[in-house]
């Protein structure tokens, strides 16, 4: 018999979630609201969309691999090299590129426990072990692990929209030995209104330090899995070694790209999900409900021990958020920030089954 | 410092190849003809271009991680069930899922020496040893060997064009032992003209065969890197479990979806490279060239030993051609058939130079 790999073993099974199509048919619905995955409410942006038509001719051509035209942009941004930046499909294939390049058998790498599940997923496929620990009143754990490989932070932490400052991140790396890699996932940075990190100076003074970034979020991009790393000349050439060939799609490297310059869109989203975010914040603790402090386009909220059944039933009402069941958060729920219109008809079931 | 893995030590560095607005600047050209990645020179697939484009407004939302639209398409085409696909960011991810799936340290995979190179970079990115057994006479080797834990078969082969019959495949695929997976890599089977697999049939018969596909070719669709496989319910599910949530983009899903309802597109391809194929081979032969029977988009020549020249001086005139040196044939070019224009230019070139 054809026998895989025994680390395999460890690995859950694939289960599919069910589509906006499949509720709608469950329930007999007209409209789903999806507040589950983050998504920018907002839509793509208009730059990035215009970039997308203008690649549909050219649909049999294979993508430049090293995505020079948005490598070159995304370089200007930061201020740094070229060689300062890899793109991925998905910031999610630069996190498993990093744990296949960095991780061996009997290694570990460590995260919190309540957190974005791909760093376990890439870790454990690479023959490594995932240590978990605990948040710290909901706050993602800084430690020093010695005999780790790699450090996953994830800042602000998915699921629970909270994040530590540049500051403090700063003082965190300082203290890391610089033979374990620290993988710095920012995905929903932007959201958090503070200013950006300065990424120049600190990949040449840790030279162990990952930075990875998804265009799936601020700029509406996830349909076409967009994302980079910003790190040392070392850590990308690695990277650039086991990266497929043809690993971004050509229309995701023309849209981000464009993206980039969509100055409006990015700052209409931004408003709109501060205003939102704190309106949707507020209401939901009006309601009784605690609401974690969110930096991201999201936010946490306990619904208690039956967040199953509350879940089930917003669903059935065209409403669908995120339990964190599988996060390890079995009381509480990671919703979306959307549009005003969605946020009063989540408020509005809310306070139904308040 | 950080220490990458011992095993990448083996893999070479990432060289990044010329574009074409590098080769226009370099020879101050106004037009290059790319015949060097065997893409469609028709373009892309019509419908795939109307799918594509009805993607813009969804760019902002997750992409169903299962392809469901696709697969059920897939499934219905080659007569199997959902459960006997899986979809893949190109065929290329699909042969590194299989690799780290089935290959541990210490396994050894078996392949040509002039073939694919993902074989083997994938099988030593999984920590285990390629064997690279010569072709026999320009054709793929048909091997088995007990303690290899996956054949790669490239049929028709990348980059001599030659293939294996149906028959050949089915007596050889009978021998191999079942513990040991046999990928069949077929991105070139359409051009062939040969009937297609009854691939319902051989993956009952063969529960350790894996099918591999590709949209960047016929369907020419190489920008949005799409590729299947079509294998037992065993392999598909343990590919299942180590595929990325998200590896597939949206319009890749649709716009391979509506290819393959594109008869017409599929049709004038095939008829047009059969056509180009054999007039160029001819054209090539008359001028004295070696050129190896095609089953393929692409014809392999012999060149001689002064092939790097060959190219060179080639791509000065604007026409771009693959020399095989990387593949261990370095008296040889492969050709991607064009349309008959390119074609015609591309003879006009080698008869000054024969």
């Amino acid at each position: 018999m054809l026998a895989p790999r025994k680390e395999l073993n460890c690995l859950p099974d694939y289960v599919p979630g069910k589509s906006i199509d499949e509720i709608k048919e469950k329930y007999n619905l007209k409209h789903v609201i999806k507040l589950a995955s983050n998504e920018n409410p907002l839509g793509p942006s208009p730059m990035a969309m215009a970039a997308y038509n203008k690649c549909v001719q050219k649909l049999h051509l294979y993508p430049r691999g090293a995505a020079p035209e948005l490598v070159k942009k995304l370089a200007k941004k930061w201020k740094v090299k070229d060689e300062n930046i890899i793109t991925g499909n998905g910031s999610d294939e630069i996190l498993d590129l990093a744990a296949r390049a960095y991780l061996s058998k009997g290694d570990w790498a460590a995260g919190a426990d309540s957190t974005f599940s791909v760093y376990s997923f890439v870790t454990e496929l690479a023959g490594a072990k995932y240590k978990a620990f605990p948040l710290k009143d909901f706050y993602y754990p800084l430690e020093v692990f010695k005999s780790a490989k790699i450090i996953f932070i994830c800042n602000p932490n998915n699921p629970t929209g909270t994040y530590h400052s540049n500051k403090k991140i700063f003082d965190f790396l300082k203290k890391v030995p610089k033979n374990i890699l620290v993988v710095l996932d920012m995905a929903y940075w932007e959201f958090t209104g503070e200013s950006e990190l300065p990424l120049n100076k600190w990949i040449k003074q840790f030279p162990n330090l990952l930075c990875t970034r998804t265009f799936s979020k601020l700029y509406g991009l996830a349909a076409l899995r967009i994302g980079y790393a910003v790190a040392s000349e070392q850590i990308i050439a690695t990277l650039k070694k086991i990266k497929p060939p043809f690993n971004t799609n050509y229309p995701a490297q023309m849209a981000a790209a464009a993206a980039l310059d969509d100055v409006a869109f990015a700052k209409e989203t931004l408003q709109m999900n501060a205003a939102e975010r704190d309106d949707l914040t507020f209401g939901l603790e009006v309601f009784g409900f605690d609401v974690l402090p969110s930096g991201a386009n999201f936010v946490c909220v306990k619904v208690g021990k039956k967040a199953a059944e509350f879940v089930a039933n917003l669903e059935s009402k065209g409403i669908v958020v995120r339990h964190l069941k599988s996060f390890g958060m079995p009381e509480w729920v990671r919703i979306t920030v959307g549009t005003p219109k969605q946020n009063a008809m989540l408020l509005t079931q809310f306070s139904r089954q308040s």
